[in-house]
């Protein structure tokens, strides 16, 4: 389906919370678990999304609407999460998500797009030019991006313990997929 | 790491909040379509948990402690979620997983479970021999499978709409894996 505005922020609204309640509190055995070298665990997860809702989205959107395609977007720092990470809890990263996310949204229901908006373009640095449809469309998508990432780490804690189970659990099948924004 | 039941039953307990604060009163375009032919839609997966809720994961528990190897679990219904879904929105098949998980978990916790007892082993018709202890495991891993796979179809919705973004969104590289439970 095409990008509907309306859409995109309701799902963009439910991930913080679906987040809080699925991870809040959870022994650290499932969220500081990763899996394996060079992975990363639902925490740094946490971290790396509080981070691009600081620095990312947003600005990529007000980018495009002030630059078009004159002045690129920032390139997103990949390791930025581990600064946002140091000396937090991931209850307190789960807040700070929720607190970013309905800033950010409130600040983009506040520009009042309009279709001819969304038809915008602006240039991202190693994607080339993009329309601002597309930047809100991958902000939700890449929301799906880590909650399927969350879920695969998760289920990774148990490939052992469930046995025989292993080769019915679609998510154990799966050997992760780079990520980026 | 080793199964352990505290840490199984905390996250078993969080599922039906956290797919209720991401799903609950999401419009149609995400909650019915699905990933093509032959695939279900999150509304479709929904109904799959609790048709599983009612008839597998508790039955099968208290089939190995009653029986041991000695009676196979009965073959799961891979389409009795299309009965659990007849009639029922969203919304509704949402309140009967979270009542159900509930009560299930309230029943689980009632058994008291020692470590002994997760050693005991029953039949799957499929997989052969498995302890309770794999069985329990399962239970949660299914739990991550099943939301592996929704974030999976809602990002499908968008995957023309993300543009030339698609190749940095992990969950659009993947192609899905079989489940079963």
């Amino acid at each position: 389906m095409e990008q509907e505005l309306q859409n995109t922020v309701l799902l963009l609204e439910r991930t913080p919370a679906g987040l809080n309640a699925l991870l809040r509190d959870l022994p650290d055995a499932w969220t500081l678990r990763d899996e394996g070298e060079n992975t990363w665990s639902v925490f740094g997860v946490i971290g790396h999304l509080v981070h691009l809702e600081r620095t990312d989205w947003m600005t990529r959107v007000k980018r495009i609407l002030e630059f078009g395609e004159t002045r690129s977007f920032e390139q997103v720092d990949r390791s930025g999460h581990v600064r946002e990470c140091e000396g937090k809890s991931l209850n307190r990263l789960l807040d700070e998500f929720a607190r970013l996310r309905a800033e950010n949204l409130d600040e983009l229901r506040g520009l009042n797009l309009g279709r001819k908006d969304l038809e915008r373009t602006g240039r991202h640095p190693a994607l080339g030019v993009v329309t601002l449809s597309n930047l809100l469309a991958a902000w939700a998508a890449h929301d799906m991006t880590h909650l399927h990432q969350i879920s695969r780490i998760m289920a990774h804690q148990y490939r052992e313990a469930v046995g025989p189970w292993s080769k019915f659990l679609g998510v154990l099948q799966c050997g992760g997929h780079s990520a980026s924004a």
